[in-house]
């Protein structure tokens, strides 16, 4: 486990444009000068995998044996450390971790370690995400461990305003997706959040960098978080 | 080789920043509006491959047997259609083909049919590209079997415009790339040209969409016309 990870392995499709958006921000975020420094990565974006939250909320079937394929997929493939783009999905974290040979990073690590390095260490933090997100308490676990105090929005906000957000971009209607996530991002502020955790990878595509200063709060991108921590991992000294 | 593929395969890596790109635009290109509607993609991005140019011309080692290990890595996971994201990769086409199981894409196929859906049937077409791609004349004779008159800069114009453009892509320094590549276009603009072919796949990350009109000529994106293509066959009917 203690040696430098040579082949990053994704798992994504979940959604699709988050699965390609992180292995391009994986290209984005790293410091090279030509092809050849750049991180190998093996992305595996099938978006057949049935839908995390209705599987959670009890309305579908598990995604679990399709995210094992996955997994197959990228280890016969050479991948020696492997990524999931999808908050939701790591409701199955210790059941995927169990099933795999090689290190699976944990998205919310990434989003704790991302807090910090942009300087927030303590205090309430809001959280964003899927009903199955918020309602199974992915974040608001690891948050308090860490030191931190998790607010969220009520079930109602969460339907009102996550969900519309991430089914337009899932259908490729990024536009229609910044309001709804703008509003949830600003009732988190409102009742006090010293930052917002868009904690679902399709959020930080309905709230691009570009839109996310007349926001007036600290985000973190999970996109953005776990390819700095791969990165970090994997080019030791460079970030 | 007549039944619609399944799961595409991605030859990336050549640069990873176009591989990535490559399967961004898969997503945006599919008509959906849900993940499970999106096609299965799976990426190598893998850098390592050696420099396709400086093995053309002589100064570096041959990326064969690189691609084949990438092709092999496809086809056991189950890609069943393979698109290479590399102009200058196309140079070894036939003995890729050759040594796969499944269908490969050919990227100037994809760029002959996106001048057509442009409406620009015969005439001039500029091409710009790495040194090798130009110097083998890739584009020229499909071009010129297709109907068209293949123009393309001098081998000086290639080194100072092309050359730098291509370079601050792969080096993430993007807004480097435009003024370089701009001129480019410009130049074969004047020589006649009634559309240039961003025939390297760095090269619509150096000229973006949002900056295409300015030139006010027709450009085809070699990245964008192999992702419709792909749409094309995978999801007949939808684009």
């Amino acid at each position: 486990m203690n040696a430098v990870p040579q082949r990053l392995g994704v798992l994504g499709g979940m959604g699709p444009l988050a699965g390609a958006a992180f292995a391009l921000r994986m290209v984005q975020l790293t410091p090279a000068d030509s092809d050849q420094q750049h991180i190998p990565v093996l992305l595996c974006n099938d978006p057949a995998i049935p839908d995390r939250s209705s599987a959670c909320m009890g309305t579908g079937p598990s995604p679990l044996p399709a995210m094992l394929r996955g997994i197959d997929t990228l280890v016969a493939g050479g991948a020696d450390c492997i990524a999931i783009p999808c908050n939701t999905a790591h409701l199955w974290f210790d059941e995927l971790q169990a099933a795999s040979p090689t290190r699976l990073l944990h998205i919310v690590d990434s989003v704790v370690a991302d807090l910090r390095r942009q300087g927030v260490t303590e205090g309430k933090v809001g959280i964003l995400g899927t009903p199955a997100t918020i309602a199974m308490g992915l974040y608001q676990r690891y948050l308090r461990a860490a030191g931190y105090e998790p607010i969220e929005p009520s079930a109602e906000e969460v339907q009102r305003l996550c969900v519309p957000a991430i089914a337009a971009v899932k259908a490729n209607r990024i536009d229609a997706a910044f309001a709804p996530a703008a509003e949830g991002v600003r009732l988190l502020a409102q009742r006090g959040a010293k930052a917002v955790v868009l904690g679902c990878t399709e959020l930080p595509l309905a709230v691009p960098p570009g839109r996310r200063a007349e926001l007036g709060i600290v985000l973190t991108d999970s996109i953005d978080a776990l390819a700095r921590e791969a990165i970090a991992l994997m080019r030791p000294g460079t970030a």
